[in-house]
Order: C-alpha cells, then structure tokens, then sequence
C-alpha cells in the first residue's frame, strides 16, 4: 500500500519535497493556489486553502495532510481532524506559528529564552514598552507577517499608529507584539524532526545571514560555537517541538546576543530555507525527514555529510531571460555547486532557487557558494 | 526559456531522472510504455517506442531526446533526427549499445582491451572456437540481451543449437557472437558522461557484483585498485566514449582478470546500476548528469562525497505485501540508509529498488548496505 502525502501549498518546499518522495516511494500530491506554481509537477488540485470543502475533499485522497506554509486557518484545520484526517503539525501546534503572541505566551510557559515582550492594545502602550527598553523596540503584526513583513523597528509609539488603526478596524479587535530590540551577534537557526509517535532529532545548530528581512545565506553547521551553546540551541529546540507538540519539521530562529545568551526570534513548523543546506550536506535533507515525520516512520540521520555546507539564495535572479541561461557559466565555473531553482519568474527580491556547496574548508566553500550564486545576479 | 528533456521508457532509469529535473528545474517528460510505469511521474505520453510517428510526436515538444533503454530501433532514430530533433546518445552510438556484434568489431578497430571473440553462423564454427579456447566458450546473442539473458556459457557448441535455429528462421539471417570464457578475479564498472561538445568526466571505477547474472552490490570506489587499473579504466572509458562518439552517461563493465588485465566486457549508454551509488555518494549523481549531458551543459563534479560508497539492490522485494510496508523496521534500524524505490511490484528476482549507505569505513558502510537491504527481502 502506498504512502501518500498531500502537500497543502504549492511553494518550493511543496516543490522540494518531490524528489525524496519519488526516491522513497511516497505518493505526493498538492494542493495549489494556482495552476503554474512552483511545485505544479505533483500539483494534483488547485484551489483554495481557506475554504474547507476544497481542503476536505483534496485530504480524503491522501494518508496525511501537511504544509507548504502555516496560514491555513484554524476551522479548516479542525474540520480535517474532526474528519478523522491526520495532520502534521496539528492546529494546535500550528497556532503558536500562526500568532507570534500565543507563540510568546506559550514559550513563557515552557521556560524558554526569548526577548522581553509584550502584547500591546493602543500608542500609550507601546509608548512604555519603548520607555522601559532604552528608546527603541520591535512591533509585529501577529499573524501574516513572513521575510521581514509585518516587522517594524521603532523609536517612538507614533510609528506603529498605522497598525493600530488597522487593528480597531479589524472585526476582531487585537493586540500588537513588541519585543525589545535584541543586541544579537548573529542569527541561528535550530531544526528539530518530530514524529507523533514521540521520536525527535536535532539537526546542527546553523548560522543565517539575513539580507533587507530575507535569509540570503546559512552556514551548517554555525561556526565558532563552543559546546554550551550547541547543546543550549538543541535543548531549545526539542523542548519547543515537545512543548508545543510539533510534528514534522520545526525551525527555531535564533538570536545569539552580545552577551553570550541564545534568544527564540520566530518558529517555523515546516521545512525551512535555514534547512535547504540539508538537502546536499546531510545524511538525511529536511524535506525526506518531513516526509518521514509526518508519516509516522523513524527519522533518518541529520548529521552532516561532510565538514561544512554553505546555503546561497539567489533573490531576484537575472534581469533579463530565465534562470537557466545562467545554467551554462555557472556550471562551467562551479562543478561542484548544487543548484536548486524553483519555477519562479525573476522578479526583484524574490527567492528563485538556491545554491548548496558542501566540503572540507569553509573559506573555500562559502567562496564557492558565493561565486556560483552570483551567476544568477541581475 | 525552460529546459526540456523527453525520456523515451518509463521504467526506473527515468523515475530517477525526476529527482535531479525537478531540483534543477529542467521540465522532464517521458514516453512510457504503459501508464502505471515506475516514471509514471513525469509520463506526459504512453505509447510504442518502435512507432516513429509516436515517437516523433513526442519529441516534437522537448528539446533533446534522451532514454531509459537502448531498444529504440535505428529507423526510429533516424527519423527523429532527420526531423532535426536533438537525440542524446545519438543512433550512431547506440548501434553499438545494441548490437554487440558491431560492438566488440568497433572496439577491435579503437584497440580496446577484449576477450578473444568471434562471429559465429553455425555449430562448426562455434565448436572450432571453443576447441581453440580450452573447450568452454560464451555464446552472446547479438541484441536484446540485458541481465543475464541472451548469454550462455557452452562446452559443446550443441548447447547452442536452438538459438542457431531460431537465427534461421529470422529473416534477417544472423550470427551470433562467441567470446573466450574470461577467468576473472572481479567485474569492475567505468562510467563517463560525455557531452556534444565534446567535454568529458570519468567517474571513479567501481566493483560489481553479480549474483545470478544481475547485478547486486556496486561498491565505489572499487578497493584494492592500484594507480595503474585506475588511469587504465578511465582511458578505456573516455576511450570508448570519444570513439563511439556516446553522448550522455557511459558504462563499461569491465572484467579484471586473474592475470590484471582490464577487458571491455559490455557497454551501456545511459545511466546504470553500476552508477547508483552516485546519488549518494558522489558530489554529482548520474542522473543529474546524464540530463546535464544530453542538455550540453558543463558537466558537474564526479568525484565521491566520501571515502566510501555501496549500493545493493533490492531483488524481489517482500514475499507478502508492499516495499513500503518494510520502512519502519528498516528505518528504525538504519537510519544512514538511503532508500530508493522503484514504483514496481514485488515479484523474484525482480530490481524493484536499492539501498545505498555512504562513510569512511568499507566494512561498516558495506555492513550497513546490506543489513538494510536484508529488511526487503521475502
């Protein structure tokens, strides 16, 4: 009997997940937002993820539902379980990715480091938030924000007037987050597989570079880090997995501050662009070990392969012609990078694919990395 | 513009094309021969492969024509060429993947390392070559062989007097090719991927091993080679490749013989099972770069990710019930194996995936490889 998977979304981590399900064997179907998305080769529906008939409908065809991306609402989720359809993650681990507040509440809960924050209703609000956190702090929009959206740094309360005025319109009424401004050294990224049945595995903790809001690149595993704080960014990880009760694969952004503490930024609960380096550099790519989460099976090895991988994002892609006329130069130059596109049109900003080099030296690998993605540069 | 390979055959040759296509973003489609084929992923058509017009037809919206199998008739070939379609590798190539005859007479004139053979057209003068060949021979029929089938080890020619009848009766006439009876310590593989243009790579060779004529066990790089096997491997393989003019992933099974010579045994013009290894273990595996080839794109690193690779073949698959119903135990128990599946069902004998598991050390990696497998077997 075959394993069938279905994919809500139909992104590049949908689109990613095809090639371990056809080496595995796993029949892997999606449901897309539109007809020419980046993972259209397994798209087997096209519709709306928000309207519960289509998702109820795409999910009896399958053995498990999961995710492309978390914005799936909270009713269609239950509806699926209220059907008897397993999925992973859950709506209630999911929640805590979809709503940064009850995402911070909960991490309260387990214990976990994280900025000073709070939810805030109005401009006096945020005002003294600002006061007590030298001048400055971080406000977000609770749900919708991704790649730097719905993330504002700010000096004075006056600068989020904008969202508050947009929350007092909302139906629902609602609370802004604001985090204090983190002095952070650099970001780091912890990913953990989880299976239903329990099973858990660390990957190495990682360093993320971010460019305008945007991962532009990851370093597996993340340099100049002492023991305490691999093990620290692992517990971390685990413990929200367990927590949280995540199933499949969760990222936890981290920031490591100036003064040597390991703070939770953001949770992801799916394969994560941190991971992509996986796909070349581990035993076992994130998108397999999704694969296998969700589905219950025992978790494959997350050690890398090799010293150090270095992950490139090419953001925008050439300005004129497609991405596969760069194929030619880049390939000559770099045979040893590993080149992942996405199906996306170019467009300024925008993540087309990404480049992995794996090997023995990270001078020589992030050199390499580097180099080959430039190719792709407009 | 997107890149657009047409595979003609569905079987698992191009299945495993898919993987690296869609990390790539090269547009893949297949011509399979029925619809519930292992590549049935990417099959945009079905249909006969001995019909020109089938085939024309699906050539018409790719960009190169690659295959699965060597079987496509001349004819066929030489009409989507005539058609101005790009084919890779082209006919002139793979008449001698499909006539074996042609094939040892054209390695003679490249002065490639064989065994002693002969054409033979009736029982004397198959009988005069096994006296000249210390009374044991190895009668081949010309084409259609694979795995085993259509070789035959004889001591008297009389042993092969029903395939001498059977070339009787077929219209064409025909002979059949004898080849001295090797005495060999090993079979080795040497795969090279050539492209149009003419760039070259060899890929480390490596042992084989066959177990009732089909291939088992692949272990890469082969041990206990010297500098001189290793440089002559890789001379008869670019050899070979530059000679025929092949395009795409060569694979020249070799004998290593007690007495250290290397002789040509077969060839292949596609990827292989010699060569799964790679999609694990080397830094660019051969479907990526059989697809790189046929596309005229710079060829990628064929070197190993680590000091050891092995491959064994899941033959049969489980007595009761499906392959997938096997990944729990086999997971659980070896969580470094990497598991490809071929989409077929169970029966003897049958290839229906393979197992690879990649390190440092030879015995653990060869261990793992086949405690792995062993969990598949009925």
């Amino acid at each position: 009997m075959a394993l069938r998977v279905g994919v809500v979304g139909g992104g590049q981590l949908a689109r990613m997940m095809i090639a371990p399900a056809v080496e595995l064997g796993i029949e892997l179907s999606v449901l897309a937002e539109q007809p020419d998305m980046s993972a259209h080769l397994a798209a087997s529906a096209v519709g709306d993820y928000r309207d519960t008939d289509t998702v109820l409908a795409f999910a009896r065809g399958v053995d498990v539902v999961t995710f492309d991306h978390e914005h799936v609402p909270q009713p269609v989720l239950h509806a699926l379980v209220d059907a008897g359809i397993a999925v992973h993650p859950g709506p209630d681990a999911l929640l805590y990715a979809q709503d940064k507040l009850r995402m911070r509440a909960r991490l309260d809960e387990l214990g976990m480091p994280q900025p000073d924050w709070a939810a805030v209703s109005d401009v006096a609000g945020l005002q003294a938030f600002i006061d007590d956190h030298g001048g400055r702090a971080v406000v977000k929009t609770p749900r919708g924000g991704y790649d730097g959206k719905g993330v504002r740094v700010v000096r004075a309360a006056a600068e989020a007037e904008d969202w508050f005025a947009a929350l007092a319109e909302d139906a629902h009424g609602g609370q802004l987050l604001v985090e204090e401004l983190v002095e952070f050294r650099r970001e780091l990224s912890q990913q953990v597989a989880r299976r239903p049945s329990g099973e858990v595995r660390a990957y190495p903790v990682v360093e993320t570079v971010q460019r305008d809001g945007v991962c532009a690149e990851v370093i597996a595993p993340a340099p100049h880090v002492n023991d305490r704080l691999v093990a620290t960014a692992a517990q971390v990880g685990v413990g929200i997995a367990e927590g949280v009760g995540v199933t499949g694969m969760l990222a936890v952004e981290l920031f490591e501050t100036t003064d040597d503490r390991i703070l939770v930024n953001e949770l992801a609960m799916r394969p994560h662009n941190s991971g992509h380096w996986s796909q070349d550099g581990a035993v076992t790519g994130q998108f397999e070990q999704h694969l296998r989460a969700v589905l219950d099976l025992p978790l494959g090895d997350a050690s890398p392969r090799r010293p150090w991988s270095v992950m490139v994002n090419i953001l925008g892609g050439p300005a004129e012609g497609a991405i596969e006329d760069c194929f030619a130069a880049v390939m000559a130059a770099h045979p040893d990078a590993k080149i992942h596109t996405y199906g996306k049109t170019p467009r300024p900003g925008r993540k087309v694919g990404h480049v992995n080099v794996v090997g023995d030296d990270l001078d020589d690998v992030a050199y390499d990395a580097h180099a080959a993605a430039s190719f792709f540069e407009g």
